[in-house]
């Protein structure tokens, strides 16, 4: 039988998904072909908007549709706390835990000397600005706690030595509702590092 | 936090393919948004050529993107010999088996009394009628071995009683219970060769 070469391309386009196999690649690109027209050309369409409606904010590096992102322009958010992180989908997590009240800036990846990435890439001189054009009192490191991330927000730290601002962390430890017997031995060892008087 | 109008959007559609809630439709949404313009345009163009260019072989059913498919032009398969299936997606799995030099018949659906899905939509009438213009010799009813596609090779064995023509089911090489796209081609193989006169 022959191959459906739209069908081929179009599995192609899908499986450059994240967690997106061939064979689910394949079904959802049958399952295109059993839309109906309408649901097809609102599917194409919601991919065009999405990249010509959103943006970063030129402050903080988060996606948005607005001239400068909704927590940039938050008068009643503390922007003298600037909480760093890699990711913009990071904020997502951040803000979903609804206790920050401070704003953001993104980095737009780590440090990850494996993969031979460097700092350039990064939006840190921007941060750096940021910071020197004064009114921020801390900067809080969000970055993952993997090597790279790490390896960033120490980078990062470096640079932001002499300027007037307090820098910190993420805490280590447990992560909540989890069985200690699950937590690996690092992470226990840095709980212990951070354990505080009850 | 604002929520990201183009991303919902974008995250609605992706959800409706099979397999994605709205957690992976989120992740892809978001991978869409990360790709470069130039993989955007690729991806919406498949998605519009799948539904231009592919449509059901007028014999057959099968999908093709020529006026009649490449099996029912093909002289050298066996057109006495009509494989059912109730999917265009079942005869690719069939196809792959590179063993049946037969032709197909697509029906279109199964009969799912608990859906109120009746034999109406499917295309039994233009199987009988191919049938009866003759030079037909065996009909291989080879429905998923679901309750659904139990019954729908029942009710297609019972319509075509009194045609001069053998009637066979698919062996139970398959197991039971399982989806016919996702059977492997071993199993279909066996399927093949234990097929039963009903």
């Amino acid at each position: 039988m022959k191959e459906l070469t739209s069908i081929t391309k179009l599995t192609n386009s899908f499986s450059k998904l994240p967690g997106v196999g061939v064979k689910s690649a394949e079904r959802m690109a049958y399952a295109v072909l059993g839309m109906c027209d309408e649901d097809v050309a609102e599917f194409t369409d919601a991919m065009i908007k999405v990249k010509e409606n959103i943006h970063k904010c030129p402050i903080c590096g988060v996606y948005t549709e607005d001239e400068t992102c909704d927590i940039c322009s938050d008068e009643t958010r503390d922007h003298s706390l600037i909480c760093v992180v890699s990711d913009p989908k990071d904020v997502l997590a951040m803000e979903k835990m609804n206790s920050f009240n401070g704003v953001y800036h993104v980095l737009g990846g780590v440090i990850a000397i494996s993969k031979g990435k460097g700092a350039d890439s990064l939006s840190i001189d921007a941060l750096i600005d940021r910071v020197k054009s004064g009114g921020v009192k801390e900067i809080i490191l969000a970055t993952s706690s993997t090597l790279d991330g790490e390896t960033t927000a120490m980078f990062v730290a470096k640079l932001l030595e002499g300027l007037d601002v307090t820098v910190t962390r993420l805490g280590y430890g447990l992560p909540m509702g989890a069985s200690l017997d699950y937590a690996d031995s690092l992470t226990l060892a840095k709980a212990f590092e951070g354990r505080k008087k009850i």
